[in-house]
C-alpha cells in the first residue's frame, strides 16, 4: 500500500503526494520504506527556507516569491511550519487567506504542517516532507517557518539557501536577533522597507556580519567541535563577491513585498548563493555537512528506539528510584547504559 | 579537584559556586561525578521558569521579583539565558544593568548562561545550574529565558512553576502566542498593563485557556503516548478553585512592574502554584514526569556517546555512501544500528 503511494508520487498524481505527506507527518508504520523509494528520484529541487520573526511579513513576501518562479516557469511546492497553537489545529487562517490566489495553479503545492504534539521531530517531518516534493518534481521548494528559535534554525537547515525576512521597528531588535541566526542565514531581505528606519536595520545588519566574521573565529577555538558547519555556513567577510570561491558573505536585500519590489532582486539572491553552494569548495562541504547532520539526528533516534525496547520495564525501575532519591539521575543513566551494553551481549 | 569545587558548594562558598557553574558550561571532564555530589544537597528551592516575548519586560519584572523575595528574607539565584548573537559572548547590557542594583546583596547571585554553541544542550546545562544553586541553598531560583520557542520551553521544564510574561500591543498576539505556550504556562503575567489592550490581552488568554482545556483532550486522543504531561500541565478549566486537589488552571495576574504594581499578586500566584505542585495527586505526578524525561535525555546523550565511541570508522564511511547517493539516509541508520548491536555482541 504504501509502495503505491510512493509509485503515485513518483508518476507525480498530486493526491499519492497528499498522502505521502500525511504519512510522514503522522509517522505512519513504515514510512521509512517509502522514503527509500522516493530518495533516488530526490536531489533536483532547489529548496529555499525563509523564516523571520512574527509581523515581519514572511507569508506575503513567500506569496511573491512564488509568483516569480512560477513567472519564470517554474512550479512550487511550500511547506509552512505553522506557529499555531495545539488546539487550533491548523493554519493561521491570514495566511491562507494570503496564499489563496495560488489554489487554482496546478504548479504551486502549499502544505501546512501544525507544530503541536512534534516536538523535537519537526525538523524530521519537514525534511522528509522537503524529500517527498523533491520527489514528486517541483522545481523549487520554500519551508517557511516563523520565528527564529532553535527548532525554527534546524528546520531551515533542510534548505539549500535560507532567507531571513526582518522588518524595520518590530521592537528590539537586538534581542529579536537571536543567536545563531547569522549561522543560518545565507540571505537577509528587509521587508518593508518604506518605513522608517530600514537604513538602520540595513546597518545594524552589516555590522553584525562584519563583526560576526571576526567573532566566529574565536568562538570556533572555544568550541571546537561544533564550528566546521558554523564557519562555512558565516564566513569571514569576503571582498563582496558572492562569486568567490570560497567565501559566502549574505548579502541584505531590502524589498516591498506588499507592491512587489525587491522581489526578484531577492530571488537573484539566492540563485546566487545555490550557484556558490555547487560551485565552492565550501558550498559542497556545507551540502555534505548538512547530510552528515540529517544521519546522524536518524541514527540517534533509531539508538533510542532500540535501547527502550531491550531496557523497557528497567527504564521505569530507575525512574522510580531516582524519584525516591535513592539515587541521582547521573548514576541512574550510567547503569542503565551498562545494562543495555550487557543485555545486547546476551541477545 | 572538582570534588573540591563540590564541597565548596556545599559550604556556600560562593567563588566555588561560580566555579561550578563555568564546569556545567563548558561541559568539563567530570562535572557530572560534581553533580553526583551535589544532588543529596538539592531538591529544597523553589524554581521558577520566567519567560515570553522579547519587549513583554521580564527582566523589570525579574528584577522586581527578587525585591519581593529578598523583604521576605529569602535568598534568590537568577539563571538568565541570554539571545545574545554567538560573537557578543555576554549578556545584553540593559537586563545586566536593571540587575544592578542587586550587586550589593550577597543574598542574590545572578548568572548568565550565552546561547553560543550550545543549542540542544541548553536545558541540560540550565538543569544542572539550577541543581547547583540549589545545593548551595538559595531559597528561590528564577530561570528567565527570552522567547517561546521549543528551547526555552524545554528550559523552563526545569522550573516548577512557569510565569509566562506578555504585554499588550506586541504586534500579531495569535502569532505571538507559540504552539507549547500553553502547556508550559502555570501562571500568566499580564505586564505593562497600564497600557491600551491590556483587557484584550487578558481576554484572549482567557479564551485560549478555556478553549485549550477541551482541545487539548482532543489532540491527547491523536498522540497517546504524549499527552501525559501535557494534560497535567494544561488541565480541564476548573471552577476556578486553584487549591482544587486535582487541576490547575492557570491564573492570569495584571502587572506593571516598572511601577511596582500586581508584583506581590505574582509571587502570590506561583506561590499557590507550589502549593497544588505538592499537594495534588496531578501535581506530583507532574513533578515525576519531569524527572522522567530528564532521565530520558540523559540516557539519549549517554547512548550516542557509546555508539560513536563503538562505530566511529563506520559512521563517516556511511556518510560518505549517502552523499555519493549509493544507499539512501534511512538505509545507511539501519545498517548502522545492525553493526552497532553487532559490535556490542562482540565486545
Amino acid at each position: 500500500m504504501l509502495s503505491a503511494v510512493a509509485n503515485g508520487v513518483l508518476s507525480k498524481n498530486i493526491a499519492s503526494l497528499a498522502r505521502a505527506l500525511r504519512l510522514i507527518d503522522d509517522r505512519t508504520d513504515g514510512y521509512r520504506s517509502m522514503l527509500k523509494t522516493l530518495f533516488p528520484a530526490t536531489g533536483h529541487a532547489f529548496v529555499i527556507g525563509v523564516t523571520g520573526n512574527p509581523g515581519a511579513g514572511k507569508s506575503t513576501l513567500v506569496d511573491r516569491l512564488i509568483a516569480v518562479f512560477r513567472a519564470a516557469g517554474k512550479t512550487v511546492g511550500v511547506i509552512a511550519v505553522d506557529p499555531t497553537s495545539p488546539f487550533s489545529g491548523g493554519a493561521i487562517l491570514g495566511d491562507r487567506i494570503r496564499m489563496q490566489r495560488h489554489s487554482g495553479d496546478a504548479g504551486v503545492f502549499i502544505r501546512s504542517v501544525a507544530t503541536r504534539g512534534h516536538l523535537g521531530g519537526l525538523s524530521q517531518s519537514a525534511r522528509d516532507m522537503v524529500r517527498a516534493l523533491d520527489a514528486f518534481g517541483f522545481d523549487i521548494i520554500i519551508v517557511e517557518t516563523v520565528g527564529v528559535g532553535q527548532d525554527e534554525l534546524e528546520i531551515t537547515k533542510t534548505a539549500h539557501t535560507t532567507l531571513v525576512v526582518m522588518a524595520p521597528g518590530m521592537g528590539d531588535e537586538i534581542q529579536a536577533i537571536k543567536a545563531g541566526i547569522l549561522e543560518c542565514a545565507d540571505v537577509f531581505a528587509v521587508n518593508k522597507a518604506d518605513r522608517d528606519g530600514a537604513d538602520g536595520t540595513v546597518r545594524d545588519l552589516e555590522l553584525m556580519i562584519a563583526l560576526g566574521s571576526e567573532s566566529m573565529l574565536a568562538v570556533s577555538k572555544v568550541h571546537g567541535h561544533k564550528t566546521h558547519t558554523s564557519r562555512d555556513a558565516m564566513p569571514e567577510k569576503s571582498d563582496g563577491d558572492a562569486g568567490d570561491d570560497t567565501k559566502w558573505t549574505p548579502p541584505i536585500v531590502k524589498c516591498v513585498a506588499t507592491r512587489n519590489e525587491g522581489v526578484a532582486q531577492l530571488v537573484a539572491a539566492c540563485e546566487r548563493h545555490r550557484e556558490w553552494l555547487s560551485a565552492s569548495e565550501s558550498g559542497r562541504t556545507r551540502t555534505h555537512d548538512r547530510l552528515a547532520e540529517e544521519v546522524r539526528a536518524e541514527l540517534r533516534e533509531a539508538l533510542i528506539d532500540s535501547a527502550v525496547s531491550t531496557l523497557h520495564g528497567q527504564i521505569e525501575q530507575a525512574l522510580e528510584r531516582v524519584y525516591r532519591r535513592e539515587v541521582d539521575p547521573y548514576t541512574a543513566v550510567e547503569q542503565l547504559v551498562a545494562a543495555f551494553q550487557t543485555q545486547l551481549n546476551q541477545a
